[in-house]
Order: C-alpha cells, then sequence, then structure tokens
C-alpha cells in the first residue's frame, strides 16, 4: 500500500517528494507515525555534498532521523507499547548479534540500519518503521518537539555524560556552540556542573550559549599575520588560560574538553587548556586530519576519545533529564516548517538563519498530516 | 663530604666527571649505592640537544635515571629495606601531597623530582639518594642488569597494562622496537596475548623482535613518489591488514596500538589498523604535531591516550613479571661499559651499534667502583 | 608550652579538660585553630565502651574528628595556605608511601593516623595539628560550622559518589535517617538524583529526611509473631517495592542501595530490592555478622562494597557541592554547645533529642575560645 | 518430525527417553547435532530434588547444557557458519532489547531461554536449535570434547577475568575444587597468576588441583568442640595466613578471593584472608544465607560480587585460552557414557565416583549417534 508521502533526496541538491509504500512492519516492529523531525547539519551535508566520508548517496534516499511520533501500529510480540504512544524514536536499528552490540557498545555495529544514512531511507515521511524498543515512550510534560530533539540530546550525553564520564561538580568546556555543542551544555549543567565555558567565534552564539547554560563564555582572538594554526592554538589557550582563570591542575581546571566544532584550531585550543589528567571528546567533525600535539598529549597523559552517535542507555537518560526538568530543550527550537515547506527548512539550516535574520539553532518539520501548532 | 664521582652534562656535547658531595639523607630515604645504569634515548637526546620540549639544561646535570644498586645507608625511619639489600630505583620523587599524588597518578605530579630531568641530577655516580619506597628489592634470580632495565619495563607496563588494560587472549600492535618498544612487546607477552605484531622500517630490528617475542613482524612498504604522509599511511594500513589478516573487528581484530616510535606515519597507520571501539596509546615521542584522522577516531569511538612514564604499581608489576620469568631482559642489554667509559657509552646509543657494528639495543654503565662482571 | 585545654577520654563514662601542649608543627604541617566540632557517632561509642572492634581505648585520648577552624601557625614549607584561613580539617593523616596511599585509595593505609581513633587524640582542643594538604580553605559562604560537617558528608561522597558511582537521573535507597544516611542523600540529591527513598524505623526521622532532600520514605512494617529477620526481610522487600512502585529492571528501579544504618534487615531488605545488575554500599555499622541472601547477591550478580571514611577527591567535592549551593548543610545542625559543655553534647548525642524533646542530627562543639554565635 | 531422542526429568528421580521432534529453526539460527554433553551439579540438582530456588520442574524437561556439537542445517540469513561445522553451544537465548542486552550484561536478561531450566528444554538431545551467534566454532586442536567443556570454563572465565578484573602476576584463592573450582583456578593460570591457592576439606581433590594447576592448597581444619562457624572461619583464615605467609597488604596479598564452593565457613574465611582492597567473588552456591562480616568488608573496602553464568566475551576469550594453548580442559574429563547410559552419568555424578572408586569430575555424555571415542 502505498499511502507514505516522504521527502527523498535524489542527487546533490535535488530533491522531491514520493509517495512511497508504508512499511510492513514485523512482530517486534512499531509503525510509528512520525509527527515532528528536526534537521541534523549532517541531512544538509547529504544534500549539498551527496555524501559525508564513504557514505555516499547513490540512490534516491528519504531524509531526515531526528524524530518523534506516535504509534499507529505494532507487531504481534510487542507489549510495553501501544497505538496512539508518544515516542521518540533511536533511528539506529542494530544486528543485535554481533560483538559491539552484544559488549554494550551497539553504536559501533558494522550492520546498522540508520536513518538517512545511506542507503537507508530517513524519518521524513509519515510512517517510518523502528523496532519497538527504540520507540521510547514521552513522559508527561516532554512534547513531541522534544521528542525530536531526544536524537541530538542523546549524542550530548553520549559525549559528555557516557564517554566523558563527567559528574557532579566537574568544570568543562565546550568548543562549538551549534546544536550539538549546546546540548552538551546542557547535559553538562544537568548532571550539575560547576562551570561550563563555551566558546565560539560568533558572538552571538555565545549570547545565545551564555543565556541558556553556561557559566562562562570565550570568543577567540583573530588569527596574527603569518601566524600558524599550532601557534595561534598555543596563543589561543594562553589567553584563555588567562582570561578565565584556568590552570592545568586543580580546583580551577578543566575536568572535561569536547569539540562539537570539528575545527582544528578549536580541537588544538582544547589539547592546551585540558587538565593534566583529563579527557577531550572529539563530537563534531570538520577538518579531516586534525595536528595533535604529541606533547601535550603525552606530558598531560589525556585521553581523546572519538565519539560516534549514542549508545546503550543515552536515550533512556536523555528523555529521564529532560523529564526531570534538568534540561530544557524548548529554547533551541527556534524554527518550524511545515512538511511541504523541508526544502526551505534546509536552506534556513544551511544559511543558519532565516529571511528575516533570525539565528536558526534548530528547525523542526512537521509531519505530513501535523500542524505546526501540534505539540 | 666529597667523595661522589659523577657523570656531568656541562653543555650541549660537553661531559665531565666530577667529584660531587655524597647527599645526606632524610629519615625517609636510602642512599643507594649505584651499580648498573642502562642509557635511554632521552640521556642522548639531552647530551646532543641540550634540552627535550621545554625542560633546558642550564646548569650542569648528571646524567642517566636507569639503575640498580646496593643500600649503602638508611635514615632512622626506614624499616622495610636494610643495608646490603639488591634494589631497582624508580627515579622519580613525588610531592605526595598534590591531587595526582593522592588519586593514584602520581606521574602527573608536577613538582617530581625525577632523574636527569632538568634541574635535578641522575644516577650516574656512586651514590644516589631516594625515598625509601621507591627502591624496590630485587628478589633472587633478578640480577643487578635485570634491575636498572626494570626502569624502561615500567614504562612498557604502564603504557600496555596499566593504560592499555591488555589481557591474556588479547593482540597487540607495537610500532617501533627500539627499547621501549620491545619492552612493551615483553609485557604483552608476559600479559598472555594472542598475537603481537610488532613494526619498524629495520629489518634487523624486525629479526630480533620475532626472535625475542613478537609473534609476526611488519615492515611497511616505501612511500610512493609524490605521495602524502596521509595517503602513505592509508595504503599502509591497508597493506598491514591484507598481509597480516587483520580486520577492525572480531578475532582477528588488534586491541590495543602501540606507538613505540613517534613516527606520525606510524601513529596514522595505528589508527587505520585499530580495533572499531579499540586503545592507542603514544608512549613514544617524535614529530611535535602528529595529524590525526578524525574519521576513524569517531567513526571507530577510538581512545587515546598519551602515556608518560610511570605511575603506582608498574614498578611491582614491572619486577613481578621479572621474577616470575614471565619476561627475560638479558636479551635486551647488548652493550656494557665501564664508568669512566660512559661517553663511549653514549655515543654508541647514538649510534645505535658498536665499532664492531653489533646493533644495540640497551648499553648499561657499571657504577664508578663495579665490575663488568659483577652482575 | 601548654595551652591546648583538651577533651580528654580516660575510660568508659570518663572525661576531663586538660591542658595539653601545643603541637610542635613540621614544616609541611599548619597548626589550626579548632572553632566548631561536630559530635559523631563514634566518639559517643568511645565515651560508652572504650573501644569500636579491635580499636581500644587504653590511654587517655582526646575526642572528637569533625573539626573546621582558622590557621593558627603555618610550617616553612607550606605555601597555599596562610595564617587566618578558615579551613575544614580532614582528620586522617597518611603515610603517603604504601601501596594504598600511592595507588589512590589513602584510606586503606595501615599508618593512618586519625583523630580521636586510639591510640590518636582527637580535635577536641584548642590547637589541632595536620599536614597542610589536609587542611581546606573554606570558600566564601561556606561557615565554620559547614566546615565542621565537611567531614561526615565527605562520607557521604565516598559511598554515593565514589563507591556508589551515583550519576545523574539515577534512584536510590538509603537505610537509615541518621547524619549519614542524611548526608547521603544529599549527596545523591546534589548529583541529580532521580529519585531517593528515605527508609527509618522512626516517622520523626523520615518527616526530616523528607522535608530535607528525599523524594519518598518508607516506614518498615512491624515483625509478625514468630518471622525470622529474613522473613521479614522478604516480606519488607516485597511490601516496599509494592508501595512505592519499585522494579528490579527498568526506569522504576533502584541504582543504588546505601545502607547507614548497620541493622541486618536493612541490610538484607537492601539486598531484595537492588536493581538486577546494581550495587549495595554499606556505610553503617551495627549487626557485626549479617546473612547475605546468596541467590539474591548471584542471580542479580550485586556488588556489595564496604565503605571506610574517605579517600581522595571526597573532601574537595564535599566542599564543593556545598559552596555551589548544591548541598545544605544548615538544617542538619540541630544543637550547638560551648567548649565547656562537651560532656552535655555526647550526652545528648547519645539520647538522640535534648532535655527539650528536641530531636537531635548533629551537636557542634565550639572550641574553647569561640562564641556559640561566632559562625 | 519426530526424530530427536531425548533424556528426560519427567519429575524427582524419574526420567525417560523420548522421541522429541526436531526443532524448526528460524532464519538465524541453526540446527546443532549434539556430540558431547558435560554433566553439571545443577543438573543433577534437578534430577534429585526438582528444583533450583525459584526455578521449579513443573513438565517434563530435556536434561544438560553443557554441549557441543556439529552444525546440521542453519537458517537462510546465517552467514558465518556452515553444516559440518564443529562449535560450542551457548545454551542462553537472550531477548537482545532488555536494558541488560543493550547494555552488555546479557546473562541479565529476565527473558533467556536457557537450556534445562526450568520450562526450557536442555541439550542432551539429538538436534538442538540456538541462534547461530551462539554457536561458535571450534578452532583446530579444539575437540568437541573441549567444546562441552566450554560452558563451565566460561562461568571460570566470567568469575575470574571478567568480574574478579584478575591479570598477570596477581595472586588468588579459590574456595572448591569441583569443576567450576578447578576452571576458575585454569582460567587464573592462563592470565598469568603469580600465585593460586586452591582449598577444599578433601584431600584428593587438592591432590588434583596442585597437580593440575594451583600452586599451592590448603586443607582446613576440622571444627573445635563448640566452636561457631564464624569463630572457626576466624581462626582459619589466621591458619591460613600463617600456613602460607599471606598478608592483607602488599606482595603477599590475595587480589581475588573465589568461592566456588557456596559453603559458609568458606566465604567467612575469604572475607578473612582478602587484601585490603580487593574483591571476593561469589561463583559457587550452597548455603542460602550467609552470615558476613561487617568490619572486614568496612574496613578493608572490600568489593563482594555475585557471578551468574556468563556474559559478553567470555566464550569467545574461553574458547581463545583452549586454543592458545594457555588451558588444557582434558584432565577434567575422567568419566565418559554413551547416550543410553545417561542416567549412570549423573547417578556417577551425585555419587563424585564411579563404581570403581575413581573421583569424578566431569562426566561427559556422548549423544545418541556418537560412539564415546569420537572426539
Amino acid at each position: 500500500m502505498s499511502d507514505n508521502p516522504s521527502f527523498v533526496l535524489n542527487a546533490i541538491e535535488n530533491v522531491s517528494y514520493e509517495e512511497r509504500p508504508i512499511p510492513d512492519i514485523g512482530e517486534n516492529d512499531v509503525l510509528v507515525k512520525v509527527m515532528k523531525t528536526g534537521i541534523c547539519g549532517s541531512d544538509v551535508h547529504y544534500l549539498v555534498h551527496g555524501r559525508i566520508g564513504d557514505f555516499v548517496v547513490t540512490n534516491p534516499m528519504v531524509l531526515g532521523h531526528e524524530s518523534a511520533g506516535i504509534i499507529h501500529k505494532v507487531g504481534s510480540n510487542v507489549k510495553n507499547i501501544s497505538v496512539g504512544d508518544r515516542v521518540a524514536v533511536e533511528p539506529g536499528a542494530t544486528c543485535r548479534t554481533c560483538e559491539a552490540c552484544k559488549s554494550g557498545r551497539y553504536e559501533l555495529c558494522p550492520d546498522i540500519i540508520f536513518a538517512a544514512t545511506p542507503p537507508y531511507d530517513g524519518t521524513l515521511c509519515r510512517y517510518y518503521k523502528v523496532p519497538s524498543d527504540l520507540a521510547y515512550p514521552l513522559p508527561e510534560g516532554v512534547s513531541l518537539e522534544d521528542g525530536a530533539m531526544i536524537e541530538p540530546l542523546a549524542v550530548g550525553v553520549h559525549s559528555v555524560a557516557n564517554l566523558g564520564g563527567f559528574r557532579s561538580g566537574q568544570s568543562i568546556i565546550v568548543f562549538g556552540c551549534g546544536p550539538v555543542g549546546l546540548l552538551c551544555i546542557a547535559v553538562a549543567k544537568a548532571l550539575g556542573a560547576a562551570r561550563i565555558i563555551a566558546v565560539d567565534i560568533v558572538q552571538e552564539r555565545l549570547d545565545f550559549a551564555k543565556n541558556y547554560a553556561a557559566t562562562d563564555v570565550y570568543l577567540p582572538p583573530r588569527f596574527n599575520p603569518g601566524e600558524t594554526k599550532i601557534e595561534y592554538s598555543k596563543r589561543n589557550g594562553d589567553n584563555l588560560k588567562a582570561v578565565l582563570g584556568i590552570t592545568e591542575r586543580g580546583k580551577n581546571s578543566l575536568d572535561l574538553v569536547i569539540d562539537a566544532s570539528g575545527a582544528e584550531v578549536s580541537i588544538q585550543t582544547g589539547f592546551q587548556v585540558a587538565k593534566s589528567g583529563g579527557t577531550v571528546v572529539q563530537v563534531g567533525m570538520g577538518t579531516p586530519d586534525v595536528p595533535i600535539n604529541m606533547s601535550m598529549l603525552a606530558n598531560k597523559e589525556l585521553t581523546y576519545k572519538g565519539s560516534f552517535r549514542y549508545g546503550p542507555g543515552d536515550y533512556p537518560l536523555a528523555i529521564a533529564l529532560v523529564a526531570q526538568g534538568k534540561i530544557n530543550l524548548k529554547p533551541l527550537v527556534t524554527h518550524r516548517f511545515a512538511f511541504q515547506d523541508a526544502l526551505v527548512a534546509f536552506n534556513t539550516t544551511k544559511a543558519g538563519k532565516s529571511a528575516d535574520g533570525k539565528a536558526l539553532i534548530k528547525a523542526i518539520i512537521s509531519g505530513p498530516d501535523v500542524s505546526l501548532e501540534d505539540n
């Protein structure tokens, strides 16, 4: 049966709406009626470049992977969830049998079916199928828009709480104040951070971060003429430490560095300011190969971890922190679009602001049958 | 009282023998009569360059830090060790009061007094003072030369067992077959490695590694004309995986990557071949800033750790593994010198081989009053 | 010089005031003028029984170990603290050289000099000597009474945050609402607990806990005639689960169980209600040998940990959580006594309430020269 | 189709052979032709008592769960394993969707289908169905009998390597020298133990353990008249420490205590002799409620862990250690029986020795069509 309007990427900068078949569901699956979908930088990247690294769009692919919806249908074995339940959708179905899946790191499953990562279709459609355990009921007080934001929030939970091991009373610095950076900041606050330093090269973003959850913000200086990136990063790090009273040991030190920018100089500066014995988590992607200072790595015995999506427990913790009121996702949703305006949503996300000049943090696209107000 | 002949670095390539005062010992110290001292690449580096990174030799400094000896005198509070005991000397006296010292990572103590790291004198002398808990009695069957080798072995223990968390049945790859690389290999074998791959650009070193403890060796190909280091590393990694049947998941994967070379292409290749979810430990220093591939880091969620000297438990485990017969240090001592020939030892270490062409792994210098045979 | 009035336990129920010599301080020590001292159950236990387990009072011993004060004098090497600084005193000076001290578990140092644990004198005196790193400056806004409470708070931090690994969004149950139990509850709240269940057999204590920081309270039922403790505990656990909607898995489960009561039936009930795969931390002492159900331990793969005092990082985190406003210690100080009324303070603590019937949580004794109001 | 002879427990001490249907397999399953099955104490317990704790045999149930066999048929999706492959069978199929399954602790899955645990049938039959990832190919040199032994060996791996975190150079004590205790000893040896102390009340078992892999053995003394178990355990612990030169700290201490006996006095003695800061793992079941000494638990900050079956990575490590020659399972197989003699095998296991007086460690029953020699 074909009654599943979908927003499809055909080729670079070439999109269309298509009627796709409604997926058949297995006995352990649910069919979700998609209500709200956030647009992520990676979605835009596929639109513009047709690829991210080794993942190449060769066939038409439905976009979107940050979604919440309402259970439309459940498989015969599904017990803990019912038609009509409001849910956040975890958009990666894993094999459940490989070493990664069984050892508690399913984000590393090589056979993961991840929405809007080629060759798998995404969630910008009317009906999306997932295994029932990947549809997480939204507690009262958590809206469908919040539900769509759980996906990027889970990225923050994975980076800050899980890989970063961040704990109450500790201090953190986050480079990059896009959605992921802001959500890392939100998680740090929810976990009880003593100090949260937000870094960005755009003052407006810093203002937002400060207003949202950061305790301190830092705007890096400009490059000096002829300065290399490494020289700059050293100077930037020294300046940051001086301006903010940061040390590499003791109570003024930074337990955790999150790079959510992917920018070479951010990462290098992060190594400069990290605490001796501290951790740097890389969640942003940008410069493909980033020169890392070996002396910093060795002399401070830093731990540098790559972060990829999210794993066991990240969705539940993300939802719990929102439900407990420790994280407020609402200020991050700055733009809302109807399903038929999906391309505008993408272009607005690419531009970083709407035609009226309003800076964008996150655009949410409503489902095909959903009004902007239905929340 | 001045009766403490010492081998002193005055300035770059300028050494001399001096009579230094015999150190006064405090109530918790011991005075060790130095019997055997290994020469480390860092000692040579100070001789040739007068500095390592920010550590600059500005005043004359006694060289040497890999030593074993015999207890000559003990402080009034010292109970567990007696005059005449044979000991390995841990050459870093820490403050014991800072956060690092108290939290079990004393290698990160900012006030460490480390032998032959400016401005602190080293162990190439007759008498060296240490806190009594840094003089580790050598069990029967562990020779004084073995005792001198405990220092670099502790570096291997710290990297492989402690930071690397390596366990029986796992597989490891070690880049660089100098003394530290070989000792990492020895530790991996002692811990029960299933597979140990040694990598070096010198076939002779690979032969030694294979004969010593590696299960497999790998000689990287030459650069192609015009090839960048990053391109080369990718090709090298692919080749290594193909030749040795390495995968990034499952039982043919490499749980731990140790870079004991410091070479950019080794580190980059290490990231290529590391297991998904695996760990890379950096113990060697070379290229100051090494471009790291962000996709590898993120997509495989690698953990990249800097290793610095050794910490709690590393000396005891190193000694235990030797005493239990799980590590044989003797093949690594290829050259022996009398105290008065210390400069020859340094030059031989620098050359990597003696005048007769014999490749050097480790040169040991006997103490001022000690014969080469006294072991 | 003798100008150090001290409150001394001579024998069971036999105390006196004595002028003790002012301690000489070493170059790394500080002399603290004691301002405020909390009374702990263990102090009372020594007064009443003359011993705790193998620790027997055989010689007169100054009591008290929960103290804050003002730096009166500093040793010649002391740099980071000055005369006049307000400090919390960590009352256990460790050897700093044993395996426990060096590996980050100094609470297990066999040679610890712990205040008011025989044969070592406590802090109920005018001047008390500690190594300078055990005197923690109190941030602005943290009072001297707060400072005295840091000691029992550190016990809570050690149990909940450190051994318990408790994190934001998790749920906890605490058996026993005496000072340590309440402080565990305070720590759990500060760490971001989703749910904190307080259990006690005294309704008044539960009311206090609920008002202070617990989200739920539970009053166990009475014993049935002829019921064994094991039968009772099973019934109690089932009842607790039913009443509070607790399960052994999923989002209604209890990640951490703290027993701060030492009571056999509390511990057994704790095992009944713990989450599958969860942790039970034992911080209270009472019944010497407690029957543990092996099926619960095995089938749920529980981890049961003994907690002893506090270790690295616990004092700093305790102070930080108070300074950041995440913990309010003031409600716990219910009774205040002048130095000359120390015995009244002890008797009030023993009775659990003052003559006016006011229930006691914590009694604070001011220093010899300090007014009750000087805070 | 019915061509699947099975050994069925109908009720207590009531068994029979039945033709059961050959299981249909799903697309991800394999059908294993069972070749060799070891008899476990739990199988015997069901035969004699009809239950283990809450697991009660109410309907006829096929016995056996320690099996190896040959792949007879594979589901349509199965790729990595083929008809004819020799495999060890992991006999617990989990739900793969619950929190335990996804977080890397699938042994805690509440919906596990475990062979010969009511109501699920076991492996003493011709054909047994499992998900394909639970059939582990046996490397060359690992026999089918070895394959049947992988199941109990995985219990040892789980307890010693996984929960116990045991590492090369450490020391261990194992209480109870039945099959599980001996396999824990084998694992400890394979992991590089410095010292392995085996404890049992039967000298013959100690002789076997010493001959097999223990470095030391200890036969506890008899009870004194009127002595309580707690008094005895204290005396036993002191005696053990004195006789074997065990301390609670330092290099003569025991890093890990395994109780594979379930006996109250063994567990209590284990707490007495455990290292300060050490770990006790409970793998045996016996006394239902065991009094644990709270002072030992708290003052030494012990960690006491229950061990249940095995989890992610345990089967692969068990197989790897055997394949690498670090564990020799052959000496443990003391008795072999044909399928039609299954009851004799059970009775021999119950008796602990065969009619000829030969002590039993493990009895292996061949499959219906398999000769005793076919190995």
